[in-house]
């Protein structure tokens, strides 16, 4: 797997999406208007079955294999003091996903949705098993003196998201969620979020795992130093993702690529996935269309990204924990709009008089 | 059942609902804070875990059996031509309930919860098996006229709900959603809540199930006549519920008040749900702490009433056709509390390093 090869099934992918099938969204919403209930009283629910009407090409989706696919990896920039916890939380974090202890195995099992969990990039060992170890290097290197990734390594950390999810797709995945863990990984979404959008630092910087005060001015001096060592291209999202991104976020680009490649809905957590759609939907603006943005995080960075996406969060629950635990969260959001598009009788069906009846 | 013992059976529900039990608040918060995330990273969901400890008195509650419970009555005010569907939905959609076509049937069986659907007062006949037959009355008086109940109708509503939640409750009911249908209940529901919270009453009147700026016009009219004939004394919500409430609203007040004293959690679904607290609230204040808003309806009086009562809706997705939809909604996400709450390794149990070490 040379980067050549890798840039070229990245460009690949991208070439392979297409928009929404018109056909089949205009079926879905021809079905909401004779469902039992007044037009349009669903709401969302009715937009999202519409939506992934037009992603799947069915007018009335069943989505049954559901997964997280939580990438992993460590951050160099971690060195300069921009977390509340130690980098070995990583590793750590990743073995309480395996064992099913954390956040987002609870809020799994309850959406009954599998949890595939990704080293892309982790520093420490990891003893459990049931791990996918796809691990492109040890961590970044530190963001405030040079570049996170070289090329090959972004490249690569990419095509590991594309094979998941492509591995993942051919086991007869529908839906996917996209997850995260990465001591460090608010830094560096920041830091994107910053280069993409040209935005103040400041204005996308928050407290991650619960910073105070003053870390929180020092995580901002070390992103502006960052940027300013680094020199971004923000018109060129490879540049700032191996620049100042994360070995994980390039792995949750590729997971999103490869969803909208193969017509799969993907479910957006927050602010550190919101920063690998900014790149994905920066490198291909269709990529959207294939987007559902599933909670609004608490990081300042993210309502912005989703501004510029042109996402409305499903939920806004003050959740700030990464994981995939909003994203898994709003599956259940999800399948209800399916579960009503699906199964309600049609007024015809229920013998129910409609308005035109009555006029 | 004479007015006198519905009365006093009322009263004495009332005097059983208590404070919430602040021990099992605080072990719950205690054990929120040693779980592996983040302090306060779940943001909603950690409250929702408290505030369920404290209703249940058990610092790790569990809720298993759920039930949406769908009180159903008709409005003699539907006669002015206030609604975009005539009142034989009503029972139409009553037998589409018991069938299983309509929206809450297929939200419920996503989210594993019964439905139970209650007869108060239908005013058409329905031939389906499976319907609890509680009617006070074929449908209220037309509110424009005069009161939509008398008293010993408007009591004995609420009894139905106080004993229908206790049938429920002694099957083992943990959590309940509140639902509702009545083509004409928005109507009533908007003339509560202008009575109660003295607002006028285009800002509480919306569009119910798709009326016109015209139709909408009229509404108003109709519910300031209904003001103006009835006079209700908004310091006493029983006059208020009596003289421009319906059937199924009194009876939600009885699920309400009845499953407070019982000690379990009531979602609240939108805006007639919601009238049907403040009734609730304005007879007993302590009830709110028992309530959790389920989602915001479109419905612009909604809001009003969550602010009223100090409650946050968990979801906001545009929805507005009630039956329960969005409290059963919602019941997903305070499962999700709960099972991250109980589920989740401890820092300690997972060997993962705390901010306390660090420092």
């Amino acid at each position: 797997m040379g980067t050549d090869t890798d840039r070229q099934r990245i460009l690949d992918i991208i070439a392979n999406i297409t928009p929404l099938d018109s056909v089949a969204m205009e079926q879905a919403r021809a079905r909401q208007q004779v469902l039992t209930k007044p037009a349009d009283s669903l709401g969302r629910l009715e937009e999202l079955a519409v939506q992934i009407a037009g992603i799947t090409g069915q007018a009335v989706p069943e989505l049954e294999r559901k997964a997280v696919i939580v990438m992993v990896g460590d951050h160099g920039v971690t060195v300069e003091g921009v977390s509340a916890y130690p980098s070995d939380v990583t590793a750590q974090m990743v073995s309480n996903f395996l064992r099913g202890g954390a956040a987002i195995n609870a809020l799994a099992r309850h959406a009954g949705a599998h949890v595939v969990v990704v080293d892309v990039g982790v520093a420490g060992k990891i003893e459990e098993s049931g791990l996918l170890s796809r691990k492109v290097a040890p961590g970044t290197a530190n963001m405030a003196c040079g570049p996170a990734m070289t090329e090959a390594q972004m490249l690569a950390a990419i095509r590991v998201g594309i094979d998941v999810l492509n591995a993942q797709a051919d086991q007869g995945l529908a839906l996917v969620a996209t997850g995260e863990m990465g001591i460090g990984n608010t830094t560096a979404s920041s830091t994107i979020t910053a280069a993409l959008l040209g935005v103040e630092v400041a204005r996308v910087t928050g407290r991650g795992t619960g910073i105070d005060d003053r870390q929180l001015a020092h995580k901002v001096q070390v992103i502006e130093r960052a940027l300013a060592t680094n020199t971004p291209d923000s018109s060129d999202p490879l540049d700032v993702l191996m620049k100042v991104g994360g070995l994980e976020i390039a792995g949750l680009v590729g997971i999103i690529l490869g969803a909208a490649a193969r017509y799969l809905p993907v479910v957006i957590d927050g602010f550190i996935s919101g920063a690998a759609a900014l790149i994905a939907a920066s490198l291909c603006p269709l990529v959207c269309h294939y987007l559902i943005a599933g909670h609004l995080s608490g990081e300042p960075g993210h309502q912005l990204i989703c501004l510029k996406l042109g996402l409305t969060p499903l939920l806004n629950l003050k959740m700030r924990l990464g994981e995939g635990t909003g994203a898994v969260l709003a599956m259940h959001i999800i399948e209800a709009a399916l579960r009503t598009h699906r199964e309600m009788a049609t007024f015809a069906e229920a013998g129910v008089s409609t308005r035109e009846e009555q006029d």
